[in-house]
């Protein structure tokens, strides 16, 4: 088997009431690949500029199960480069600049080694990239999309042809509000499996997330974390997706059970990356790390 | 044992953006025992006036569990009016008007009969008029509190004193983050152990709810209702509280353990509240019935 994620890869600057970083690295398909690696191998593909920082990619390979076969770096080109800031609660972020750079041009190639991949992370993009990166991975088993609310404005049509195409969607509260017009995620979630997938993840940050499948419906709360433990927010998203997919690639399930179980992989694993600023948080993670975690998140959520 | 709760009785008016309801029984009290009820014999404490309608005397005496030997009338005075309505999303209720009535005057006192109660809750009220509650209750062996934002920004020094004297306090996340001045509700809840209770249950709504215990932490979904099953959030706090205490009355449980189970009893009792207006979701309701909801929030809690 083989887990492959699309996505970026980011410069990024992050400002909270606790403290900022600057220049850390950044970006959907980066914080996806990090958390992933923890479980095993994952393939990654995305471009940077010739302006992307050394160390960056030090980093990124100190990952070692981070196949970056797929990784495009374009001299000419600017790297993809992000500033946000968190506000008082750390719940509530605003973006302080957005430099697309190379996200301006064509996207990069799934590499021929990576076109046997089965599972597939189509992080967040236009739509119709993310269907050209379908086009290209014909072995796929499993695919699971993010998105955001500008592409439900501005390509919804062509989201729509995608839902289609996909296994499950990944998305947070507000978004399945736009995309369906219903506020309650139950809702919500359901108007979304109309539109093609078998299984919709809702993301509600602090709040946990809910999964509605056609099997079944499933409620995770997010990990326990005190105020201490939550430095930085950014990533935790795409880390989730991580722990969750690997998950699966890993034990080989597929059916809603384990992807109710994947649900508690990727809580535990985005816990580690709200810890610290980048991917620190997710460095030298090991499966005994997040298991320990998981069976803490699983004895808080046990209904006796 | 023997369970009693300390609260209003009150005549609600509704509006919500799908219907509403004029003049139902309301009022902490009225829906804390008509939740417990499902579960087994509940006292009530409470006054109204003279206004009180008959016919929510008789909704309220079909509950055949609820004892209302507490209960005092009083001719010559008004009974406590509210209104309330919803906004767009089920989320967010302002208020329409208050008519405080008997809540102005002296409080009701625990009849004789009732003095030898056990488990005892304290519904919303100045932390003074609580206090007095706990003074004529000296058998009792687990005493929960709720408030609300008024009583800690006006009696901030009763309400500490309150707190040092009761085993566990029912708040929402805002008046947590308004008492302890922490918005992440695990420091909040240790914040808030340290004024006196041996757990804290912070109340998220369609988020569900925390525990902080001495002896742990546990994670309870809300019940996972679609839109067409949330027809009026009004008493959903208090339906939790009625259930969860029921429980804990019932199974004679006190532990941590007992307490995290109770938070499952509580959130599928409210999720009956939620589908109709006034205490017409509770009618009837069996403990068969909730535990079918139980079995529902323990699946979809699991965590494999």
């Amino acid at each position: 088997m083989s887990l492959i994620v699309t996505g970026t890869l980011g410069i990024d600057t992050i400002d909270t009431p606790h403290g900022g970083a600057e220049r850390v690295p950044g970006g959907s398909a980066s914080y996806f690949a990090a958390a992933a690696s923890a479980q095993g191998p994952v393939r990654l593909v995305g471009a940077v500029g010739g302006d992307w920082p050394a160390e960056h990619r030090v980093l990124l390979e100190s990952f070692n199960n981070v196949d970056l076969a797929g990784l495009e770096q374009r001299s000419d080109s600017r790297t993809f480069a992000w500033g946000g800031r968190y506000l008082d609660n750390m719940n509530v972020r605003e973006t302080t600049f957005t430099e697309l750079g190379v996200l301006e041009e064509a996207p990069p190639e799934v590499p021929e080694s990576f076109r046997d991949s089965e599972l597939v992370f189509l992080a967040n993009s236009h739509p119709s990239v993310q269907a050209s990166f379908l086009d290209q991975l014909p072995e796929r088993q499993l695919s699971v999309m993010d998105s955001m609310d500008l592409w439900i404005e501005i390509a919804n049509p062509e989201l729509h042809a995608l839902l289609e195409r996909v296994d499950g969607v990944m998305i947070n509260d507000s978004e399945a509000e736009q995309l369906t017009g219903v506020s309650n995620p139950f809702t919500a979630a359901r108007k979304v499996l109309d539109l093609g997938p078998n299984f919709v993840i809702i993301k509600k940050g602090e709040h946990g997330a809910i999964l509605v499948h056609r099997d079944g419906t499933a409620l995770v709360p997010a990990y326990p974390a005190g105020s201490d433990q939550v430095v930085d927010p950014t990533g935790a998203g795409d880390s989730f997706a991580g722990g969750f997919m690997a998950y699966l690639e890993r034990t080989g399930g597929r059916d809603f059970s384990a992807i109710q179980s994947a649900l508690a992989w990727g809580t535990v694993t985005a816990s580690f990356t709200l810890e610290s600023f980048g991917l620190d948080g997710l460095k030298n993670l090991t499966i005994d790390q997040l298991e320990e975690r998981v069976e803490i998140l699983r004895a808080a959520a046990r209904i006796g």
